[in-house]
């Protein structure tokens, strides 16, 4: 179940319908990080007024997200408020093929699905803070207001990864989960991280590190499951895997060029400072 | 999954604690009302500000509710934005002992429970639109602001009854929910209606007839299981079930004195007017 608070988790202007296809999309996405796949869900709708052309679009785009992804909303409850949307998406998982966060352990790889960043690109632009150039603008702005919730990925995971979780604070302090979690540490490789060309040549890497919004995912790969990776890359390519580190005893660094840059003491986003 | 807002399901002033027990019960009282046992829930929190008194506060209530009625948190959100709290409970019913809302035939006896209007009076009352005695006061602010929810009828219910529902926005108003589903009419008397001493002397009877936040369950029996109810009278005397009226072939009515008055120009509370 997650909460989408106006102003907070996505910008005041967001439109309706992305508003609607990004709350279904961030919770099936925590599932896809757990290798279950979606059942049904519920919507709380909270809306300051009535109106009627935004709440079809928000409909509209709900039930469209609803029929792309196969999971049926079964219930709810609409009222008066602050704008906010909760949904709580409910998903099946056979019996001990779960993926939790807890699984990792030294020598695992660390992986991440698609691209990091985009999402936290199309945010600084929106808040005038960065100027993208026109040709990777509206990849980034979709990848913050409609992201795409890997669950290609679910059967994947099940079989092959010893920890994953999905990447919604940015990969720092979601990774930092899985490490606690698992009582490890980590060590990631800068240059590794699939950025888009504009993070490189700007070396703007805070975007891809603790950029929220992603909706990838990362997991850890027992060193024995290398081989099926490749293989999926082979046959996944608007989904692909990269490599971006590998699981330690302890300690959680950073990688830059010959730099070593401690990690504790750097966090992804957090609602309260 | 409902969702309780600061100035809308509760007012600003109600305590943490408060908020922590009404938003847990609400949702239960829901179930009750399907005849399902509550089994676990998830909460989502959206607090204006880190404020760790108030959070203390919320959690031990949560905490004490979830304990008394049998119910686990096992996951949720928490983030900063305007107060609210939704919380999602999933209970457990035998297949086909489910209560739904479209099962009641004409003939059928209408019954609540409890005592209606008392939370409306609380309401009331803390506007300072009326000024209650002392004497009841204490027992309509906390009908108000700590609902207990009917789970000592959910087997009752499962067992007699043939459509059901729980008084969140005003009787006349959630029963209309069970007429509309169910393709049938009703007939209800206001001298049957369970009320406070308080109602009758001030003929203030629109406190029980549309008043909300009882979570009291409305639900219709078929006469042959009439003989149930005396039976739960006796041993129930905290939970006392009261014959309101008459499910009928169509029509919606209040029989006030000599007076017929269609309920069907009436409403409960609605979030948009």
């Amino acid at each position: 179940m997650d909460t989408l608070i106006s102003g907070v988790h996505f910008p005041a202007q967001t439109s309706a319908a992305d508003i609607a296809g990004k709350a279904l999309a961030v919770n099936l996405s925590d599932l896809a990080a757990m290798a279950a796949t979606p059942a049904w869900f519920l919507l709380s709708l909270s809306i300051p007024e009535f109106d009627k052309t935004w709440l079809q679009a928000f409909s509209d785009s709900l039930k469209s997200s609803a029929e792309r992804y196969q999971v049926e909303l079964i219930g709810g409850d609409t009222c008066r408020g602050p704008l906010s949307v909760t949904v709580q998406v409910t998903g099946l998982v056979e019996c001990g093929r779960q993926v939790t966060r807890d699984g990792a352990r030294p020598g695992d790889r660390i992986m991440v699905s698609g691209t990091l960043g985009n999402a936290s690109l199309g945010l600084a632009q929106l808040q005038q803070q960065i100027k993208l150039p026109e040709t990777i603008r509206g990849n980034c702005e979709s990848a913050l207001n409609r992201p795409i919730p890997r669950l290609e990925l679910i059967d994947f995971l099940s079989r092959h990864a010893s920890a994953a979780i999905d990447l919604s604070d940015g990969l720092v302090g979601d990774l930092g989960h899985i490490l606690r979690s698992s009582g490890v540490g980590a060590c990631i490789r800068q240059a590794r991280l699939p950025v888009c060309d504009w993070i490189v040549e700007n070396e703007a890497y805070q975007h891809a590190l603790s950029g929220g919004d992603d909706y990838e995912l990362c997991f850890t790969l027992p060193r024995k499951n290398s081989a099926a990776v490749a293989q999926w890359n082979l046959h996944n390519p608007d989904c692909r895997l990269t490599e971006i580190g590998e699981i330690t005893d302890s300690g959680y660094t950073l990688i830059d060029g010959s730099k070593a840059i401690d990690l504790n003491d750097w966090h992804g986003y957090r609602h309260f400072d």
